[in-house]
C-alpha cells in the first residue's frame, strides 16, 4: 500500500463518505493517479442497499493508516472522526462540506471544502472540472448520497448545487423513478427497526472534542415518530451505557422523523447546562423536541458549538 | 460596513496578502457580491512600489473586525496571523496556499487551499472559473505578488500553476520586461537598507503557537548577502528586543540571499535544542548556515513544526 493514495470517508461511515471515496478513486484513477478507495469503519445498512443496487464492492477497509502513508480526506476534516494514523500520515487532500474542526498540517495540501449538503455534489464538480465523464454505476453512487445526507432536499443544508447535481447524476445513472429509489433507499437505512439500541447510538455517530469533555452526537432517520417512542427508554439507556463505559461525556442522539421533520434530541451525561443553552428548555423527560430540526451539520452543531464557548 | 463582507489577507501583509484582497474583491463585485478590500497592518515597500506602477489605491485597513461580521480570509487560514475579531467574525471563504493552522468553525464555509507557490495564482484561477475578465491594472498585481512570493520563480514553492498563471498575467497586463520589472520590485522590497533593525524582524512576520511557546519567524532578502552580514548584530538585538518584550518566546528572522539561494537564520530566545533538530548543527556564533533554503513556508515552517510535534 505504500505507493498507493488511500482515498477515506470518516469512521462510522455514511453513504456519502463510501460514494465519495469510491468515486473520487474511480476520477483519480483515470487521470493517471495511482489511488485506492478506503473506508475507516463498517457499511450501514442504507450503503450495502446502495452498493447491491449499484453491483459496486465496498472500499477497503482500513482500522489504520501507517506512518508516511498518503491519504486524502473526503467528507470530513476532523482527526476525532479520521482514520487512526492520520496525525503521522502524508495528508495530500482534503475535499468535504462540513465546519473547520481544527486539524493542522506541517505543509501545504490541496483542500476543497463547499457549504452544500453533500461532499458528492463536490465530487461530481471535480470530475467535471477534469473532465472525467462518470460511468452510470459511479452516478447511481453519487445520486444515492446526495438523496441520503440532504433526506431526498428536504434538510434545510441542502442547496441548488445539490438538486443540480443530484438531477444531472439521476440522469447519467439511468434512474428512472428518482424520488422512488430514493424513499426506498432512506426506509433501508432507517436503523430504528432493524438495529439494537447499542447499534443506533454508535451507527451513524461523530464526535466532537470540546474543553468540557467528549462528546458524541448519533442521528437515526425514522419515518413514523409516534412509533419510535416506543423504542425511547432503551436508546436512552444505550446512550447512558456510552457514558458509563468512558466512550462520552454527553451522548446525544437525534431521533429524527423525515416525514413531519421534527428532530427528538435524546441525551446523557452531563452538561445539561450547555445543552439547555444551545436547544432551550427540556421536555419534561428531560429530551429537546425540536420541530424542524433535520440537519446535525447545520441545525445541531453550530448551537452546541456556540453554547460550549460559553 | 455590516453588510459588506470584508476580504483580507493576513497580518504584517506582503504584497501577496495585499494583491490578493484587492483583487479578490475586484472579481466578486463582478459576480454581484457586497464586498470591500481590507488588509490587517502595514503597507510594505514593496507592495508600495506594486501599486504605484498599477495606480491602484490600497486596501481599507482594520486594526479588528466587529462581532457578525461577515469576512473571507486571502493567503492565511492561522489565527494567531488574522485580523482581531476573527472568533465573533463570520466567517464566509478562505482562499489560501498555506499549511492548516487548526482553525475551526461553527458552520461550514467555502474554502480552496491548494499546494501552489502564491495565494494570487489561485485568485487569477477563481476569476478564469468564474468568467471574469481582469484589467490589466489587476492582472499586474497579480503578476506582481507572484513574482514576490515565488522570488521570480526562484523559491522551491514554485510550482508550473504560478509559472503559468504569472505568463498569461504578464501579457494581459501588458509587462514589456517582465524579469526586470520583477528583480526592480524585489529590489525596492528588501528592507536591509532601507528599515531599522527593529522594522526588518516585524516586517514580513508570522506567528505560530506551538506547545513550547510562540514563535516568529521574519524574513528579509537581501541581494548581496555578503554586505548584509554587517548588520547581523544589531538584526540579533531586535530579536532579543522581541523576546525580552513578551512579543514571542523564539523570534526568528530569515535572511536570504536570493542570488545565492542562500538563507542565515537568526534567532534569539528559547528552544534551542528544538531549532537544532529542525536545521542542525548551529555556526560558531549560533545562527544556522542554510544553503539551497529560500522559502519560509516550504523550507522552515514544516522541519520547524516537525522539530516542536517531538
Amino acid at each position: 500500500m505504500e505507493n498507493k493514495t488511500i482515498i477515506t470517508g470518516h469512521k462510522s461511515p455514511d453513504t456519502d463518505s463510501i460514494c465519495c471515496a469510491l468515486t473520487y478513486a474511480y476520477i483519480k484513477t483515470q487521470l493517471g493517479e495511482d489511488v485506492i478507495a478506503g473506508r475507516a469503519g463498517e457499511i450501514s445498512k442504507e450503503t450495502q442497499f446502495v452498493l447491491d443496487t449499484f453491483k459496486m464492492e465496498p472500499p477497503t477497509f482500513f482500522a489504520k493508516v501507517d506512518a508516511g502513508q498518503k491519504l486524502i480526506l473526503v467528507d470530513h476534516n476532523e482527526k476525532s472522526q479520521a482514520v487512526d494514523g492520520l496525525d503521522d500520515a502524508d495528508l495530500k487532500e482534503i475535499i468535504d462540506h462540513h465546519r473547520l474542526g481544527g486539524l493542522s498540517t506541517a505543509a501545504p495540501l490541496y483542500m476543497r471544502v463547499e457549504p452544500v449538503g453533500c461532499c458528492s455534489t463536490i465530487i461530481y464538480k471535480l470530475a467535471k472540472e477534469n473532465g472525467v465523464s462518470l460511468p452510470p454505476a459511479y452516478a447511481g453512487l453519487l445520486f444515492s448520497a446526495i438523496s441520503s445526507d440532504t433526506l431526498y432536499f428536504k434538510s434545510p443544508t441542502t442547496t441548488d448545487a445539490d438538486r443540480k447535481a443530484a438531477g444531472e447524476l439521476a440522469e447519467i445513472a439511468g434512474i428512472k423513478d428518482p424520488k422512488g429509489y430514493a424513499l426506498d433507499m432512506l426506509q433501508h437505512g432507517s436503523a430504528i427497526n432493524s438495529s439494537t439500541p447499542k447499534e443506533i447510538v454508535h451507527g451513524d455517530m461523530k464526535e466532537f472534542d470540546f474543553p468540557q469533555g467528549k462528546v458524541t452526537v448519533a442521528q437515526v432517520n425514522v419515518m413514523d415518530g409516534e412509533k419510535a417512542k416506543a423504542k425511547w427508554a432503551d436508546l436512552k439507556k444505550a446512550l447512558q451505557d456510552m457514558v458509563d463505559g468512558g466512550e462520552s461525556d454527553t451522548s446525544l442522539l437525534m431521533v429524527t422523523d423525515i416525514m413531519t421533520e421534527v428532530t427528538d434530541l435524546l441525551w446523557a451525561g452531563k452538561n445539561q447546562d450547555v445543552l439547555a443553552k444551545a436547544f432551550g428548555t427540556p421536555e419534561a423527560d428531560g429530551h429537546f423536541h425540536l420541530p424542524g430540526v433535520l440537519s446535525r451539520k447545520k441545525q445541531i452543531v453550530p448551537p452546541l458549538t456556540n453554547a460550549f464557548k460559553g
